[in-house]
């Protein structure tokens, strides 16, 4: 080649930041709330958005494909003959914006501020997926072909389950096939340094309802003489941990991976600081499972959470009420060999087992996905950390990710292709909060790092 | 006398029926909910209403009085020099009439059914305070005078906690002076079965505050590293009660007069039917302090109840936040001897003691008012078991309520008078639901037995 085919991409995105920005704005003020019906039909239409945006760049046989829940939006780029093929993964879909008030601009109303672009979904994962869409067209526009073979599935469900994709990924396997599967929708280790995710915790979720008296109760005439339905939650949930951060459902950790001494060691060599952690997120102290330090905890061991709770009055002033019934929303992080439906039904039968005298307890599972490990020793990794390397100008770390991304078990045993996440995301991007945000700095390097990795796989030395 | 005057009053009453009935009806169709501002004009036409038909009925000194919440309306009749003056107390608001899709009839126009009158107010307590107005107009235009001095009371704050009235019957001890303070808010205790109510439970409140990280967080990234002020919040919440439902708060007992050995031994005496009472709650069992029974924990034991709590996504779907903060709203029901401001700071500490490691607490206290229980040796007491006794033909009996009457407490430590509830309606009335009613029969009998209260106390041997 006449020019360092990589200038050339960088110079595409340079010269095409402002419009690339423009575009990912536009992206982000699209309210696609998966989790909330009323959204639907954002939904549908970020979809039909990132299809014109796959098809602007170049990419063949786009389409918005149905499924029994949010569409997943699909294109691919197949004219690299012997070149490997990868599967970029992400999703359109945003987590709920609420409390919307928190926010210092409007969740959907993308605002730049200090280098971060700050809106829902900013990171997770609509950032990120687009870094990948003008990373090709980079490659494409530049070189007039990409380096490999190249596909995208870009999903509406992933902040709910991935409830349909996982059928999906089954009943498309051959339209889906690849030789690796890229991911970003996860962080840096910390601000300058990259990260390959080779682990990510599971997810099963549960919702817990209480079921006291036929009616609210008037809490002057009844109270002393039935058992409050909102005591009787708190007395559930208290029982779920022992005071020293264990969870004490009968055989939950039974069947948890134990993490090796080498992996401990290897986290221990991670650049940590406990007190800046605790600072950031203003805590008097960190919690978490006796014998186990902040970051294993948080990647490495499993969790039972409540993510919300709520019964009784909750508006201004007070009503002396005893309610009919208290709620709960859990959600269990799993790590590998913990199988997500064994464990809900563990949970479920310490709840039923545990209900308080006077009330009824009710659990409905929501189902969930098992943890997932990769192997560290193949091309696909190096690779990655050759592309990262290049474009961070720092040795990429290799860690395990706390979170879950539903659909990753169903590419390993579907599509038997490797995962590799490299995401470009920090800590404090504020994702599922107030405030989410993006920096561009990193946005910009994780651009020249993805056509990098695409460069390096395609000319590489193949797997 | 040449006639009995009682007997007088009967056959004015039948004759005037209709027309007091039409009466209530139109002050029951006044939305005097005074919890809801936008009812705010609401309030002061039921205040004017009410003091127009007070001086219908041939009362003095009728006037709208403001106070820095709803106003009070206030009248008199003084022309019985010698004789004992009594105070008639009760409220013109009412509870709101949410959820009013579930009402049979709408709130706000009142309906006749089954002999009963539904509407919101109708037995809390509008139709309660019609009663006391129609049975001293009854003796006036019978008798031309009443048998003994009589002030009316009626205030627009009751559902709200009474915020005002205390301050007002604080600076008007000398106009609202009286030797009894007579209220009809309150029910019979059984059909055909009256009641004359000695003790109240006293009623204070704080709000919980459990506040973790400083902003909310994702569970994946963060869950099994730091508190999760729900499972903190729970575990308070749980350290309120041990598991045989007494209050753990260290010394929250320690002031509460205990029931005597006579009392327990009168509540037993009562008719109370456990698995009715069971059934018409649908609860699997009752549940409360160990060592005593159903009647005894509702009315002569204190409690520490949460009314509201809530935290984190409570919306469709889930989403897998830890959130920031979780709350809880906290009312204690008090017995006598124990003081509100007291219980509050032992429950407060209680609460900071037990704070679980990485969170932090905080309360804010609500003020409350006391518990009162009257002699049940005085001749006021004695007169109203006659005037009961001769209107429903059936000794009452005499109870202590759940409930708290917010300004109960001032009368007796300002105007240093006994109070006598002997109140009209049932169980079953739906008071705070949809659906309120008043059983027309009591409405009758309640006014013969108001009048020969009135009759009594002004004739009879004095205190």
């Amino acid at each position: 080649m006449a020019d360092d085919p990589l200038a050339a991409v960088d110079r595409h995105l340079a010269a095409n930041r402002a419009q690339g920005l423009q575009g990912l704005r536009e992206f982000l003020s699209i309210p696609s709330v998966s989790a909330v019906s009323d959204h639907r039909a954002d939904v549908q239409q970020a979809a039909a958005f990132l299809a014109d945006r796959l098809r602007a760049a170049g990419l063949d046989e786009v389409a918005v494909l149905p499924t029994p829940g949010h569409p997943v939006v699909y294109g691919q780029w197949l004219h690299a003959p012997g070149r490997p093929t990868a599967l970029v993964y992400g999703h359109y879909d945003v987590q709920p914006a609420d409390p919307v008030e928190s926010w210092t601009t409007p969740p959907f109303l993308p605002a730049e501020r200090g280098g971060r672009l700050f809106a829902r979904g900013a990171a997770d994962d609509k950032g990120q997926v687009w870094m990948h869409i003008l990373a090709a067209e980079a490659l494409l526009r530049t070189a007039g072909r990409l380096p490999l073979n190249l596909k995208f599935l870009i999903e509406g469900e992933e902040e709910v389950g991935s409830t349909h994709l996982k059928a999906f990924v089954a009943e498309h396997r051959e339209q889906l096939a690849a030789d690796v599967v890229v991911i970003s929708d996860s962080s840096l280790y910390a601000p300058g340094l990259p990260a390959i995710v080779y682990g990510l915790r599971g997810l099963c979720a549960l919702e817990l309802t209480v079921r006291g008296p036929a009616r609210d109760l008037h809490s002057g005439e009844y109270g002393g003489a039935v058992q409050n339905p909102l005591h009787a939650l708190a007395e559930l949930v208290a029982g779920l941990h022992d005071r020293e951060g264990r969870i004490a459902v009968e055989g939950f950790y039974d069947d948890a991976r134990p993490l090796s001494a080498a992996e401990r060691a290897a986290v221990a060599r991670l650049p940590f600081d406990e007190d800046a952690y605790r600072r950031d997120l203003a805590v008097p102290a960190t919690f978490g499972e006796a014998g186990y330090t902040t970051p294993e905890r948080c990647t490495g061991r499993p969790t039972v959470e409540v993510n919300g709770m709520w019964g009784g009055f909750l508006g201004e002033g007070s009503k002396t009420v005893i309610p009919a019934a208290a709620h709960a929303k859990l959600t269990c992080r799993l790590v590998p060999d913990q199988d997500p439906e064994r464990i809900l039904d563990l949970v479920a039968r310490h709840l039923e087992r545990h209900c308080p005298p006077g009330v009824r307890v009710e659990v409905a599972l929501r189902g969930g996905s098992p943890a997932t490990v990769a192997p560290l020793d193949s091309e696909y990794v190096r690779a990655a950390a050759r592309a990262l390397r290049g474009a961070f100008g720092a040795e990429p770390v290799y860690t395990r990710m706390g979170g879950s991304i539903g659909v990753v078990p169903a590419f390993t045993q579907e599509l038997r292709a490797p995962v590799v996440l490299m995401g470009f995301g920090l800590a404090d991007d504020h994702i599922h909060a107030p405030d989410e945000s993006f920096d561009l700095g990193n946005y910009d390097r994780g651009m020249r790092a993805l056509a990098a990795y695409w460069h390096g796989l395609g000319a590489g030395s193949g797997p």
